[in-house]
């Protein structure tokens, strides 16, 4: 008698587990309706939606094996604001202080001399000789974890102008739901950015859940060397090995992935060769391109259409046009997204 | 009372389903117990078992998180067999024919003249600037895809001079156990090899379940172009971005991985400084070196102690001391292998 109610209990333990799960499940769906609620419902979105179906349910002609599903994402100007500089370039320009505190004989040696005086007008009208030089004063000559321990703690104190926050807040919001939904889906999510991929790696993890193995960057040397301990140690170079912008990207995503993308998303005519590359591989390949429409929530700076063009991530109207012809869809931040930022009301 | 009979037939089935699952869970734990059969139960064997239960554990005070759980592995001669020469070598002389087939000049200007002749002792005298010269001419100047495919082809047509296999089945069976029980514990297997990161991609996925992105090598330049069709390509420059041997492989890591490893494992003096950057990190760290003394099974090269020296991949004494001294763990061939090759009966 007692194994049958015991056998009992557990058929019965058994069966509410099951209807339990049933329930997880359907909340679970409920929940997976709107993968992407920051997106409005337009031909951005469903593009999304029936790519991520075309290649990931089983019984499509189209289905892409886990493996193969790569996706690359551009940053600056992709994933987070890179207006009215890309962020790596305000660390820079942030470090020169401490640089010269450290070397006091660049104190009046330019162009650090100018960058200290604080003058915008002039700062803005530094050459690119002189910003080479300073990037290579701040981001070179240093040990890999002496540049993690300045950059980790710049991060955490520096605010940017606009939104008086830190800069790591200023991802978009859809995108970040387009990352969560394309690993929910079996890819891999890759950063392909112009920035440098030491600087990249620091933060991609915690701020978009993509670890430094899947940040391609730009990429400068470093040498292996041991320090006054005996310890090993990297020290970074300023000799430029991957220029990670234009035909660079697809180099660079030969080299470090070893597989064409599936999707790419990118804004500027840095990722024309990326794009143009993953959209030329078999099946379906989805090339988006963000623009930035919506000068009230972020900026508008492309295509030149009717929008005011600035110096920096310029989207020119052939551009846009090149994007239209090869099939690429256009993202419009201000007609595409209902929200822009996380923190936002 | 149908329904009766239904419900019945349910709970009956639920319960054959979980008697099922739970005699397979059984059947896999006592699969489970021995994840590593070919390897003989001596230092070799429990340091590697001691050192996996000591990062996985959740209760242990050296605990890693699983992105954190990195094991590199060098290819020839720790993975797969590399003597009398590594197998990309090979692929390289073999190729020779087919390029001179191609370009009708080369066949009597050196050294092609010399590997087309056949004389062994010959080719086995060719100078370091010969071999290069060889490796540039049937390692670079086609499409990243013509590469692959010529490889491919070769792969399943060549067979070693020894055993008279494929070359893909000159793996070690305990190291394809090892890279699978470090897998089965979270950790992310990368391959980080001197050899060309392009040939040993072409393979890796299907002969040790690690995927090209996974492969860290000797990195050749691409060129991004358009074909006659206007198609983008990737083709193959003689331009050497990264030789990644000795201090390279920690290059390497740095560069295409971002981490430092828990575990490494390799052969020669060219892999001390992987096994040194690894063991100085902080918490438990593994280095692991194979030793080649079965000259039976498969060869004896190293160190020189009582064994012969060949002229590729030699080890040496002061290397071995080097090991011992550093708290390497050294993996003896003869000794801590039950088997080498999975096609040993």
């Amino acid at each position: 008698m007692r194994s049958i109610l015991r056998r009992r209990e557990f058929l019965v333990n058994t069966v509410g587990i099951a209807i339990v799960t049933a329930l997880a499940s359907m909340a679970a769906f409920a929940q997976a309706a709107d993968p992407l609620p920051s997106w409005n419902n337009g031909p951005a979105k469903q593009a999304i939606l029936h790519f991520v179906a075309q290649t990931t349910e089983k019984s499509s002609p189209d289905y892409v094996q886990p493996q193969e599903r790569i996706a690359t994402f551009d940053q600056d100007g992709t994933l987070w604001v890179e207006q009215p500089l890309p962020t790596q370039a305000i660390y820079c320009l942030d470090r020169v202080p401490a640089l010269v505190a450290a070397k006091p004989e660049l104190k009046n040696v330019e162009p650090f001399k100018t960058v200290l005086s604080g003058d915008r007008a002039a700062i803005a009208n530094l050459s690119v000789k002189d910003l080479e030089q300073i990037l290579a004063a701040t981001l070179t000559g240093m040990t890999t974890d002496q540049f993690q321990s300045e950059v980790t703690s710049w991060l955490a104190s520096a605010r940017d102008a606009r939104w008086h926050r830190p800069y790591t807040q200023l991802t978009y919001q859809p995108m970040q739901e387009l990352l969560r939904y394309l690993r929910a889906n079996g890819f891999t999510t890759y950063i392909v950015t112009g920035g440098g991929q030491d600087f990249v790696r620091i933060f991609s993890e915690q701020t978009y859940g993509i670890p430094p193995q899947q940040v391609v960057g730009s990429i400068g040397g470093v040498t292996f060397t041991h320090d006054a301990n005996g310890k090993p140690v990297l020290i970074k170079d300023p000799k430029l090995m991957l220029n990670n912008n234009g035909p660079g990207k697809v180099e660079g995503i030969h080299m470090m992935i070893g597989r064409r993308p599936y999707a790419a998303f990118g804004n500027t005519p840095g990722d024309q060769q990326m794009l143009e590359y993953t959209r030329a591989g078999n099946g379906p390949r989805l090339a988006m391109l963000v623009l930035h429409d919506d000068a009230v929530r972020e900026y508008a700076y492309g295509p030149a259409r009717g929008l005011p063009t600035v110096k920096l991530g310029a989207f020119p109207q052939d551009y846009y046009d090149l994007a239209i012809k090869s099939g690429w869809v256009v993202i419009s931040m201000k007609n595409d997204w209902n929200r822009v930022f996380a923190f936002e009301k």
